[in-house]
């Protein structure tokens, strides 16, 4: 049976209203400011987001500090290929699960040699919803020396608002991370 | 000697204002109609835009059926891994150059297995700028089957103007492509 929750994945916080362009980049210099007093990299994957959140954090001069870049993998074969997901995780959990959203930040933190790494997968819609898996239904997860946090949300955007929504909701995270 | 011209490196046209975020989805859904009618497929590799370009063609409904997603290769080490970029030709030409561009689009169409592929490499600045690498100096490629068009552009306009520019340069690139 599918598992969209898994094991250990946090709902994440609510938040009230949609994140403008101004709060997300406020975000990224939060985060790297933080990476820089850490001496830390980062690396990104992200799917339903495509490219957004390596977008932001590059909003940020002096970036190439602390990130160096990632994979954008809209295709399952670009998973596989670049992040070494698992084909089995795949088909067993779906493209959009805690434990392919897992894999990806793994997988992106472990090639691409970044002290954290983030990833994204989700439904950003009009279209591909099921009656399971949800348009909006987004997992964003950070990976760390210490294990990797995975957070389940259920936007109720458009498109693009569902992208923004999700590429806040995992640079808070990653912020969270950094903090701990 | 370093020739960032190189040969066959078209200047590309000017144009007049500042993309607004409206004409670069616009493109980007001229672009998706364009390959949809195709049949082919597109992969990008991303340098000092950073993943705006992916951003922009994911925000088009359906783009999966056209977008495979790319990498975001803001460290050398990435253009290498991920896009097979010999590292002589960084060494020899630095990445900001018309070979760098043309080797990373060519390597993306070969690695990601698409019918094109686009690429930006760049100083967006504030910094990273010498007198003969300036802020604002970009090169971006398109290669499809039938070879690799490279375009030099000098930007100057601040960091996330030059991100911007650049997307719209290479979007604006692909479609000329499309359209021959």
């Amino acid at each position: 049976m599918d598992t969209p929750d898994g094991p250990g994945v946090s709902g994440g916080p609510r938040h009230p209203a949609l994140a403008t362009t101004e709060d997300l980049v406020r975000l990224a210099a939060l985060v790297g400011r933080r990476l820089t007093d850490m001496g830390a990299t980062v690396s990104t994957a992200e799917s339903c987001t495509g490219g957004l959140v390596g977008h932001l954090l590059t909003e940020i001069s002096g970036s190439s500090a602390w990130y160096v870049g990632g994979a954008v993998v809209y295709s399952d074969a670009l998973k596989r290929q670049l992040l070494a997901v698992p084909g089995g995780l795949i088909e067993t959990y779906g493209a959009v699960s805690a434990e392919v959203a897992r894999a990806m930040a793994e997988g992106a933190r472990s090639s691409f040699d970044t002290s954290l790494a983030i990833s994204v997968t989700g439904i950003a819609g009009p279209t591909g919803g099921t009656s399971t898996k949800p348009v909006g239904l987004v997992f964003v997860a950070v990976a760390d020396a210490a294990g990797c946090a995975v957070e389940r949300h259920l936007w109720d955007g458009d498109r693009s608002a569902n992208k923004r929504e999700s590429a806040h909701a995992v640079l808070r995270l990653l912020l969270d991370r950094l903090a701990t």
